[in-house]
């Protein structure tokens, strides 16, 4: 059995999602679609990169700007790429603005029945690929400086800073941390997962995907510090 | 592999899709569901029935209340009706209150099987099965009316106005169109996808189920020109 | 084919739904994963522990917390329980902040697999799981008291008195109720449906998980009573 991932920016209220879905079961019935998720923001590519990338999917098949880039980067660069030019593959007739339907499931469910990337178009150089500018960190002298890359649905606050980071710094679980964001300072302590705190209190932790992030046991650490995606943050060991 | 879409107006936050699934999943493990939607707004029949005529269903199982009449006539039309009155295929006891769980989703999913239509229940005469007014549209002297059928995550308007109607008015991918709306005149290019336009600009082009649809690239047609579902709209050659 | 049943507040946003199915689809690649809702208010065990028990699943495995113990009752109680000790069957590495990825859905498919209980983890005895006290409900003389169990997409509220306390308080279809919730006295018919109710009318109807819930017809009885999950509510036979 091949998987199919699929991520998109189409909502659950329309039947977009389900129009691939059908696309796909006709190509590949024996392909298992994962729905990654639906509710990117409108054109939001930054966070669908930042989704996709933590995901780790193994094949991609989608647009050429920068979605897929840093997903590709996290599973070790691109080694090759096509531009979908083989219409055979497509689903006909094309509509100008449901390529998601129309061409790129299409490719991807043949793909997932054995047809070779080479058969699916065109292939061009990956160093030409559109790739999104990564969030920045950088390890200065006792500190750590990053951006906020993604909150969850719980409110919890990814850092753009690797935990590895932390251990630079000497930062070990159980140690306390300082926060600096929006003009502010905060103590907050290091610890394996924000469940070992006290309700209420702001902890950082080094989540699923390896990153440091900042949370309030069974709160909202996003509301809580006022932090959106892309502001800076910085973490120094305390004192 | 068979087929079976589903869409309701369940929602997403309790338990009554998944009820359905594994009802399914008993009757016909081999067939693979595809969720359409569940969120059409509750009770909302034309907007489901919208939906579902898009999304080009091959055998449709559900109530005679109009939800599925868009999407036969899309296919062209029903040729042959039961009502479900074998009550051997029901999922027992069936509770008054989840036809979709005890009667309709068992129902598909032996259908799926092989299960032959007759012997699902009683014949009706198609020509009795309920059917919702269609969505509007008209063509008068050079200009073509038509309603406000759908509205999708985006904000894209989709009018009823079948593409035929804008090239029987002369109108061509990139040529000038005047929109009458709320009393309003504005203008718009034609143009292949809404994808062209610059962002911001208001743009009509033929969406991916033939339709006329009024965008704002980057932005939220309807929010912009403030139309909900079923408001009248008037478009014309510019000039 | 063997079905794993998926429940979590992990939300439609990010991509932790798609990482647990991306997980299950390696290990038991012929499982059909139903999910029966991802959207449980982060935290909110009796929500998820409500849900669960009338989704009537058959196999369960989850966080020693509650969550599972209205359903096991459900199902009549469990027989055999163990911790999930067995690191093999385990994703590694496994996030602190992530045991539905990385222990939870891997047993959950390794047993769709055919792995043995006794092979997952220790055996502990069923009579130390932890229990969520159940909802109440009494029969006093003439009247049925209990508490709102949950409130579904559309405004029903179902109540924790199941049918057979209407039908030991002399309660028939078509019969009056008087209804006393937040120092208020309703009337309402006893209907088998609200959809045979006059739209607005407040109904009371047994549920299709048995339990007496009150509806609105084409409304929103949760609102129109101001009455939400927990908040007591008796009912008697009119006069």
């Amino acid at each position: 059995m091949r998987c199919l991932t699929f991520l998109s920016d189409f909502g659950l209220d329309d039947g977009f999602v389900a129009a691939c879905h059908g696309v796909a079961a006709r190509i590949a019935p024996d392909a298992r679609i994962i729905d990654i998720t639906h509710l990117v923001p409108p054109g939001d590519i930054r966070r669908g990169a930042a989704v996709l990338a933590q995901t780790v999917p193994v094949m991609l098949v989608g647009p050429d700007n920068g979605l897929l880039s840093w997903a590709a980067e996290a599973l070790g660069g691109a080694s090759a790429a096509v531009t979908l030019t083989n219409e055979e593959l497509w689903n006909h007739p094309v509509a100008p603005t449901f390529h998601g339907r129309d061409i790129f499931m299409p490719a991807a469910a043949h793909l997932a029945t054995g047809t070779k990337l080479a058969d699916a178009g065109t292939e061009v150089d990956v160093g030409t690929l559109t790739r999104l500018a990564a969030p920045t960190s950088r390890i200065m002298a006792g500190a750590a400086e990053g951006e906020v890359l993604s909150i969850d649905r719980f409110g919890n606050v990814q850092l753009s800073i690797p935990s590895a980071a932390a251990a630079e710094l000497g930062i070990t679980v159980g140690a306390a941390l300082t926060i600096r964001c929006n003009r502010r300072e905060l103590t907050a302590p290091y610890l394996e997962t924000f469940g070992t705190a006290a309700p209420g209190e702001l902890v950082a932790f080094t989540d699923s995907a390896g990153l440091i992030s900042l949370a309030v046991n069974r709160g909202n650490a996003a509301e809580a510090l006022s932090l959106p995606a892309g502001a800076r943050v910085r973490i120094s060991p305390e004192g």
